[in-house]
């Protein structure tokens, strides 16, 4: 059986699925500002009932709905994981293009959503029609879950699989997370990294004071500077009392893996500009720290008057956004707790912790039957066999999904970006081949999944972290 | 001779005065947004012709004019100083009037320069109406210096002095900045802490990205942070190699000033809603601290994302605005090339140090004429004895103005401020009391200037820091 039809069909259908992709990114849907999300989960709905899903919509409280849709009558089921919602565009002056333009530039499209992940959601889409058009009906079935709250940490979903294990029971499940590094390699992720985004706070006067008062009153936004001075080194290692202890070995399998991956680092620093890597890294002792690194990020700081026209002032509040990006064996609770402690024997108990979301790690094996069809797919399409993470920097609701049946669900993620993306600031963009290519690559994925054996039990190990509690953004 | 005539003058025209000054605080002149300046400047012009001032306006390259005016022809002659411009609005929601409304509510009248410092402007001019109108010609010569650039650090003012010392030779200047404090003695000051601001940056990546990138590219906020860590101690204390032993020892007489001066705790505490005061400070420790304690402000820090919607990027850039109050014998370059010197030692060279503004120190003794006559008229109109601060906390381009003629001028500094005036921050007001009080006060000042013997060379004794490169803001 070769796809010779089905590529041709795609080909010849490129156009459509070019302008389907740029109508859906057109619609700004910013769910963290709630721009255009009643219209953008219609749209979707519609869209998925067009390729015949049979869709059901779910709005849990006040929450933007989830859009669930089923495909094929096979009883091998697998989940295919997708959002509608799209990051905060941030500043405009920053971008190139109207970040809701779909503006096409050298074979490029520019769009707030086209890489994370509006194109990974429209090439699916597309395959599951050119599939039942050339080949006739689905080899499995699909659950689509096509999640409107990525960008608030999915709290929608997580009360979602909590309410309908049954259905996100399955053999699998596919994330879409994923992108071409910059020596054209696909990349595939077979769980992700948790989180915990916290903001601390330090308080002083009611108000902003004339910065004379400077010598007696005290300054929060030094507070809040001394207190994160002690959280990581100057090198950039988290110095959280305990923390260390807590991250895991990595076993021989996961050596293995990463001894498969490679960065390409002249490309990457190329792109991002920059002249190094943190503590002088390189090769595998990079990768390990990548993939395998707990994080602090300082992800913002917000105090006193910075804009144009210099203003002297002693500001009377300070904010700091930290991102905690965890692995085994952390969890989002620990990190919290342990942070608490190391402030407050430190004596900056005045400092508030605020916590904005948090996700707990996933983690799949390489041998499942989804993670073997995505790999091979792959190296079918791209010609080179890709990069297989064992565990993606990112972090997402997988926990949530994948967690909801016993034994858990493994998952594979891989999209559409390229090392150029982008995706979480300005000028997001991906390459109109990327999009179609990957609808080529999602064929044979399906036809690929079609050769799984029924489930049998045990055969599947998941590491889900425990906790599950989420109020705020990750990805 | 009374002042009965005089004062009488000033309660049949309270509500014209209070309308001029209103008039004034309506037209918005904020020089770091350049809006309204020319208007104002036009209007502070004509203001000044109207009570029989001679004026020239100069215009220093694109800067706002300087509108200096003659008054009286005695050969002693005092140099009075004010500014026309204001500080920025800040954010307007946490005005309770608008900031150009000039609204008054329970006596106090609510505008953006009311404290800093039209009312103290409209009052002069007041003083000098009703001094003509009651006592006939001045008994001395003055000389007014209106700036338009008091938020910009006074650029075109330094220029001015360094052209044109010859209209700034003078016996004595008085300046704006002054304040009843909580317990409502008037305070006066005999000169100004110097200031260095500075903006400190730190560059990573050529964009924010997604944080996932955390445990290996280089995040500038880090980076930043444990720069500024360096700086101080967790306690508050400024930790710059070298910066302690460049603080002179404070001199008997200065010793003897501050044993007199008290400030008011409590109420102090209870308007800024504090707790307490750096390292628990109180009493003379506290005062001494305030007065001649240097100091190093974090007046902003931005970097990342932190507005509404949350959002995991490692930023690419990161900055923060320190202001340092110089106290004898530090200076402005000084205070810089330590802190470059200190952050290079410490491996931070790529830290860049950006020059926002700077103000040398100025200090007089309290032997003066012009201090005489200051302190002299607020124990007669306050009914108690001043608090006469050898130095003011805050810092202005008083070495300029001070500095241009040989030996230095003696400065005294009053203002109609009171605790709650907020000068810097939302709601700044003055009590419409002061403002009239203020008028009477002084049209006794310039009664005792009169009784100045004529200048003798040598009796004046200033001590002027050596830098006046100013190219932002500060007071």
């Amino acid at each position: 059986m070769t796809f010779t039809r089905f590529d041709r069909y795609v080909d010849r259908h490129s156009r459509n699925f070019v302008e389907r992709l740029q109508a859906l990114c057109r619609m700004p849907s910013v769910a963290a500002r709630g721009t255009g999300m009643r219209a953008i989960a219609e749209t979707v709905e519609l869209m998925m009932q067009r390729v015949g899903i049979g869709t059901r919509s779910f709005r849990i409280g006040s929450g933007y709905p989830i859009i669930y849709g089923e495909c094929g009558v096979d009883p091998r089921s697998f989940v295919v994981y997708g959002h509608y919602d799209v990051q905060p565009v941030g500043h405009l002056s920053e971008w190139s293009y109207g970040p809701f333009a779909a503006t096409i530039v050298d074979g490029k499209l520019f769009a707030r959503g086209a890489a994370n992940s509006k194109g990974d959601l429209a090439a699916r889409l597309a395959a599951v029609e050119t599939y039942q058009k050339t080949f006739g009906k689905l080899p499995v079935s699909l659950r689509f879950l096509v999640d409107g709250e990525d960008g608030l940490g999915s709290p929608s979903l997580y009360r979602f699989a909590a309410e309908h294990p049954e259905l996100l029971a399955a053999q699998g499940c596919i994330w879409d997370e994923g992108y071409k590094d910059t020596q054209e390699r696909p990349v595939i992720s077979l769980g992700f990294k948790g989180i915990q985004f916290l903001e601390l706070r330090a308080h002083g006067a009611r108000t902003d004071l004339h910065s004379k008062w400077g010598a007696i009153v005290p300054n929060p936004a030094w507070r809040l500077v001394q207190a994160l001075a002690t959280i990581t080194s100057p090198k950039g290692v988290i110095t959280i009392d305990g923390f260390s202890s807590h991250v895991a070995p990595i076993s021989a399998e996961d050596k293995e893996a990463l001894a498969g991956i490679e960065l390409d680092e002249a490309g990457l620093k190329r792109e991002f500009r920059i002249g190094g890597w943190v503590r002088s890294l390189k090769g595998p002792a990079l990768v390990k720290e990548h993939i395998f690194g707990p994080t602090c990020t300082i992800c913002g700081i917000q105090t006193g008057h910075t804009e144009a026209g210099v203003k002297t002032v002693l500001p009377s509040s300070a904010l700091a956004r930290l991102d905690f990006r965890i692995v085994p064996d952390l969890t989002p609770q620990l990190v919290l707790e342990l942070l608490r402690e190391h402030l407050d024997v430190r004596g900056f108990k005045d400092i508030e912790i605020i916590e904005l979301g948090n996700a707990p790690l996933a983690k799949s094996p390489a041998s499942s039957a989804v993670a073997q069809a995505v790999i091979g797919s792959a190296a079918e399409v791209y010609g080179v066999a890709p990069l297989v993470y064992p565990m993606d920097p990112s972090s997402g609701p997988v926990g949530a999904v994948c967690g909801a049946s016993s034994p858990p669900t493994p998952v594979a993620s891989f999209g559409i970006s390229y090392a150029g993306s982008n995706p979480h600031g300005p000028d997001e963009n991906i390459r109109v081949d990327d999009f179609l290519q990957s609808i080529k690559f999602i064929g044979r994925v399906i036809h690929r999944l079609g050769e799984t054996k029924a489930k049998t039990s045990g055969a599947n190990k998941l590491i889900v972290g425990r906790e599950a509690r989420v109020s705020g953004a990750h990805n």
